[in-house]
């Protein structure tokens, strides 16, 4: 165990990324549309469905669509992409069940194990732009001990709407100081640091499969980088 | 163990009221307010802390007065009752501590357990006025098991709103009778049949304390009637 950080005293509430961060999105939905349409190229699939997100929540962010929640967003992209991956012919049962791999997505190995040790000194909370129903689903059927679920949809913002790391420190009473947002990806920790929040930069490597690994390399400005969510409990003194 | 009640199989989700049903806020605010002070009455305390809960959400469902959450209603009622207890010399923090109180609410003796063996079959979650961040806090002193935290916080409408039941149901993509609303309080329960919903009434003939005992007789209308959250499982086969 590393020293204890001094910031494991002042904050308060840990909320975290999920897509990419806790879980394994891209290995999940790969290793699932293998299993169901062997042809089919996974990690391609994967990494095309994940491309249409940022842009299908463009036109929410910019207030020129209404609040819709991902499973939405996530089916719209799935009816787009199909052809290109020769499945027109999925009916809407199958489609309905293949978009619901977002609620199925494992967990890093370290995930589990890493949040019930940080449960026992922080309140650990989803921050996700995943819709509610979505990360309940997926934290049940993965085991991850939540205390809180919170998301884009309790906020009716996506990140990174400062409506929503805000959002987390009004809900629990406390200054954005007290607040440390921990993920994946360097925009979101930016939006976090914008509003107040601490942040923990999670090195996930894989994230977009092994044949495309990610540049992981500390950035400016973080408060913390770890390797994984074990090692983040450790600096942490849990 | 019962026999196994039909509605276990096309249930999917248990919503449970918080106050009263799976906390005893009477006992712990009792407790808590005659150990600070002792010359105050506890059990008078307690319950004229309460009485002001309803009347105090009143505007609120009425549209008089914008959404505003509940440690904010306690708040304002605990600085109106404290002249009629000899409380006025309360400070801030104290009055802080003491509102925080509703955070630190002990579960009934059968509410953890029964929590648990329901949370293997079911999806179990909060439903309750109280704010997120008071919920979240209660769980982890309390140990509450929930899979999702939900609150009127999120609907931004007070129970018996319509907003609020069929909120759970949307939440979860499920049609209303697939969730159950489980509560000690008849008008809670009709409020959630009408919606649609399915509903287990629980009998807390103690939530006014042992002074006050609570008529617990079965309502027709409700599913279920049972006598605490263990029977609730027992019922449902978990």
């Amino acid at each position: 165990m590393t020293t204890l950080h001094p910031l494991a005293k002042k904050v308060q509430v840990l909320a975290f990324d999920i897509f990419g961060t806790v879980v394994d999105w891209h290995g999940s939905i790969s290793r699932e549309v293998q299993a169901l349409y062997p042809d089919v190229d996974g990690d391609a699939f994967a990494r095309t469905w994940r491309a249409g997100y940022q842009p299908a929540m463009a036109p929410i962010r910019q207030g020129q669509r209404g609040w819709t929640l991902i499973d939405t967003l996530h089916r719209e992209i799935l009816d787009d992409i199909l052809p290109r991956f020769g499945l027109t012919h999925l009916d809407e049962a199958q489609r309905r069940h293949l978009n619901r791999v977002w609620h199925r997505l494992d967990a890093w190995p370290d995930s589990v194990e890493g949040l019930t040790r940080l449960k026992r000194r922080f309140t650990i909370t989803t921050l996700s732009n995943g819709n509610i129903g979505l990360l309940t689903n997926m934290a049940k059927r993965a085991s991850l001990p939540w205390d809180c679920i919170l998301s884009a949809e309790v906020f009716r913002a996506y990140k990174p709407d400062p409506a929503t790391y805000l959002g987390v420190a009004k809900v629990f009473d406390l200054q954005p100081e007290q607040v440390m947002l921990v993920a994946a990806h360097h925009d979101d920790l930016a939006g976090a640091r914008a509003c107040g929040l601490r942040t923990a930069y999670v090195e996930r490597p894989l994230e977009f499969g092994s044949a495309h690994v990610k540049d992981v390399s500390p950035q400016p400005g973080n408060d913390l980088h770890t390797a994984n969510l074990m090692a983040l409990a450790d600096m942490l003194g849990c």
